[in-house]
């Protein structure tokens, strides 16, 4: 008997812990962080208050392990980005994939949520960064670097600044809405920062 | 007597409207776009509500005319950029000011308040750009026309992506908080934009 309830049970579990991520991920998107509650995501996981507080102390954490742990942040994964040889290739393919993620309606409401309340929110902002965009700008500077060691990228580039010089338009046209985020922009983003602005 | 009187009361409603639009600004970074209310700008301006109702149709008015008219948005004023023929150096100066703008208090606590809020209500968000952002890429992608114009830029690059390139890992830094946003970083942004990644 107890060998086929701890298997029941842990699968129960897993299902209560998935449902509460998704409903977490769903209402942060509908209300907004400031109307999202534990409530709230209890009921629309068909779950009781009590279920959510004995796994996370907080909304907060439950959301940011509903965007680590929900594929919801691809790229922070952990897994190493394509290394073709071909840096302009694999920027363009990266980026591409970043500009298709910021526009689907799945990514974009829970994440332009919790970005706009970590901007005013400094502690929920620090654990968003940490969680969900630093891995992401790590796997990119040591792509960069990588291609700085075979010799393609200037020796007195610094790939961090590298990366954000790719990363932060993307972000500024997302996060703003001041011209449309396509893919057509990536590539050009890419383009300019690879080469530069200057006549060569 | 009306010859005195018409100053006097144009000389108070340009001081109510200045105490207004300061009280806003204030307010703004203290409570956040969601708990400011007419009341509460009325209160700290010393005017009554029916004041500011006579001027401004909403709290997103008065706020937005807090940031053309209150000189929190200078790159934005119509003056062109410096041109001194220097396109690195006139651009280091402007991103650094920007920098300076952008971790001072009085700038950073309403302009954070006002974009965290735009991220999510993108009637205001659109506002805000038009008003407060856009005139500052404008002039800056002018300042890269003319030197494209001189030859200095490459026939091949948009300005509009060179500006973004300049300007969304400045705003990329102060939106998120990712690492110190600096002068030695303002620079770093503009060498690597207009040299490029790539070893020549």
């Amino acid at each position: 008997m107890a060998d086929k309830a701890a298997p029941d049970s842990a699968r129960r579990s897993e299902r209560s812990r998935r449902a509460i991520l998704d409903a977490a991920l769903e209402l942060i998107g509908e209300l907004g962080y400031p109307r999202l509650t534990i409530e709230a995501i209890a009921s629309r996981a068909g779950v009781g208050k009590q279920t959510i507080y004995r796994w996370w102390p907080s909304k907060a954490a439950v959301l940011l392990d509903a965007f680590t742990a929900g594929g919801q942040a691809p790229e922070g994964a952990g897994a190493a980005l394509p290394d073709t040889g071909d840096l302009e290739a694999d920027l363009k393919l990266v980026l591409r994939a970043a500009v298709d993620e910021m526009n689907a309606p799945a990514y974009d409401l829970p994440a332009r949520a919790l970005t706009a309340e970590g901007l005013v929110n400094p502690e929920l902002g620090a654990h968003f960064v940490d969680r969900v965009l630093e891995p992401s700008l790590r796997l990119l500077a040591e792509r960069l670097r990588a291609a700085q060691d075979a010799g393609q990228v200037a020796r007195d580039v610094d790939p961090r600044v590298a990366v954000e010089l790719v990363c932060g338009p993307l972000t500024h046209r997302w996060l703003l809405r001041t011209l449309p985020l396509t893919h057509e922009y990536a590539d050009a983003v890419v383009e300019t920062a690879l080469r530069g602005i200057l006549k060569r």
